[in-house]
């Protein structure tokens, strides 16, 4: 692969990141975070990168998240030394795991059932307590316990553990439910003083409606990941433009089969299944009146009907993609430039760990 | 992770290949293409596994298919010497490499238009011609030209370039279309004969209607790749039944937030948002009447509303996803057993090969 000039020249597909961009993104949501006096601590699935995560610390970042253990152990090899892993671990290996991670650096995880607790708690020591949050199911319907009551009971059952600590809450909020993450907290947060028990962090997130965290009167951590990136889903939300859109997958025009038929070197493999919502699998930033109507695992199908120019065998045509997590999920790699000039290639070297 | 014992003390989640399951799957579609008269070309794309590739070819296929230059290499290098890109391989550095790989093996590849084949005219030598087929497109709508007049002009040109030689007719059919491809293949073959052009391949493909190839009156290869593993979507098509899936993704129950609820430590980045006509992730083969409704990147929800008994957290589980194909791009390794006996641990070698 070209190493200079433009990132047009690369071979395809390949992902571009524009660090211009990804320094804006940064620098905007770390402003807001500080005016609306919430600590952030960005997720780092989006980038799974190192150090775009420790651009995010630099920017005023209190540390960072993981959903695995396996990704927080190649942020913590390289470096970073304050994670909240928001995953409920389960496992003897995995437990093994986490007792080694918790040696290197400052560790919090959070738990919704005893069961968990009771792995963490004969896993650690009095000595060095790990840091325990309770997972809150305030609408998402994933994890979480689903009351305040519950909530509070879990959290004295984790301090009732000699070699564990309760220091807060977290939830993983559906967009624009701020309101029941408030009332579950606040409920919460009352029952906790009830019964004696401090309560440090609660933690929200989500990228879609983060410019609305300000009008929280009780979360004081945010975690979001998507903004350092954004794609389309988050333009939809109204969050960003498609200017603020730091991931582009460069394709090659392959087939030109009919008169309104592209077909791109780019499939699922490249741009995911994911269509959150949307109906076709991306934004085509050269062309956006081109409609990508179907994925195969290496083709995109495209249907130019809409267009008055229409894109010819073996030009280059960038995509934005529905959901930016996802296709960092895919890459070995990806091409960093500034408006357009290469500058490096990094790797993702958090890509595909799931355990 | 565990070296030894049964695949359900892996660390999850994790991705368990039945090795007794493939050999046989190998064993019925090579049988029935040695019956059908037609030589078998497995797509490499479901398992990317150079071991795997090697006990089709044992079985008795011709060579391989692989869908990128990059995932050719992997299985060039590891010795596999006769292979089929069907891909129109477009741009200078990927021609460059499809020279090494022609220096290599016995090397075909597609086009589907002269541009393609200018590219790869000027690539090549007459002293050792590549061998070319044209694409078809028999009414897939991806790549391909569209008549059998387009597809004997097309190799008319392709015959007339001194460093190409081509070799016949390649269709990537859509399930149940053997009608249409027939149609193609007669017309096309009748207007190359009155060309004078001999037509060596006439090339088709798919596993979900695999087991109707036998009623082609003139195609005469055939590729095919999901039967290895077979999947959801094939026990659906009636190809097979679940107990001929050899791929299951080992998963943990780490959360039961409510009676209903289960949640699984396997999100799309290990099931993959692939719906294929389903409209949930995967089947659940300990817990049948539980439906995975939900996913996101590391977790799965399951809704048991319809399970008399439910799993509890830290129980292991089962998924047959809907598409094993997309599921073993995501995996760095996968888990070789015999019966449920762990055997070898074996890289997915051209996993994220995308160009």
């Amino acid at each position: 692969m070209a190493q200079q000039g433009s990132v047009f020249s690369l071979t395809t597909p390949a992902v571009l990141i524009d660090e211009i961009i990804v320094d804006k993104n940064i620098a905007r949501v770390q402003k807001y975070m500080d005016e609306a006096g919430l600590k952030a601590r960005p997720h780092i699935k989006t980038h799974k990168i190192p150090e775009f995560a420790k651009k995010q610390l630099a920017a005023g970042a209190v540390g960072i998240t993981c959903q695995k253990i396996s990704e927080a152990q190649v942020f913590a090899d390289a470096g970073i030394n304050d994670i909240l892993l928001t995953f409920n671990i389960i496992g003897e290996e995995k437990l093994e795991a986490l007792k080694a991670l918790h040696n290197q650096i400052t560790l919090t995880v959070v738990a919704d059932s005893t069961h968990t607790v009771d792995g963490l708690a004969k896993t650690f020591s009095a000595e060095r307590p790990l840091r325990v949050m309770v997972e809150c199911d305030t609408g998402g319907q994933r994890c979480g316990v689903q009351t305040p009551r519950e909530a509070t009971e879990l959290a004295q059952y984790i301090a009732e553990q000699p070699s564990l600590k309760f220091v807060g809450l977290m939830t993983y909020p559906m967009p624009n439910t701020e309101d029941n993450v408030e009332a579950f907290f606040e409920q919460t947060a009352g029952l906790l003083k009830q019964a004696g028990l401090e309560c440090e962090i609660f933690s929200t997130g989500g990228s879609p409606s983060l410019f609305s965290a300000e009008r929280t009167t009780i979360a004081n951590e945010y975690r979001a990941g998507t903004y350092i990136y954004n794609d389309r889903s988050l333009v939809r939300a109204g969050h960003c433009g498609f200017d603020d859109c730091a991931m582009h997958i460069l394709t090659t025009v392959v087939s030109r089969p009919t008169e309104s038929r592209a077909v791109l070197d780019a499939g699922s493999k490249a741009l995911t299944s994911d269509l959150l919502g949307f109906t076709d699998f991306g934004y085509v930033v050269d062309y956006p009146e081109a409609v990508i109507t179907g994925l195969s695992e290496e083709h995109a199908v495209v249907d130019l009907s809409a267009c008055t120019k229409k894109p010819e065998i073996g030009e280059k045509i960038r995509i934005i993609p529905n959901h930016t997590c996802v296709v960092s999920n895919l890459m070995d790699n990806i091409y960093v430039h500034k408006g357009g000039e290469f500058d490096r290639k990094l790797d993702v070297a958090a890509r595909g760990k799931v355990w």
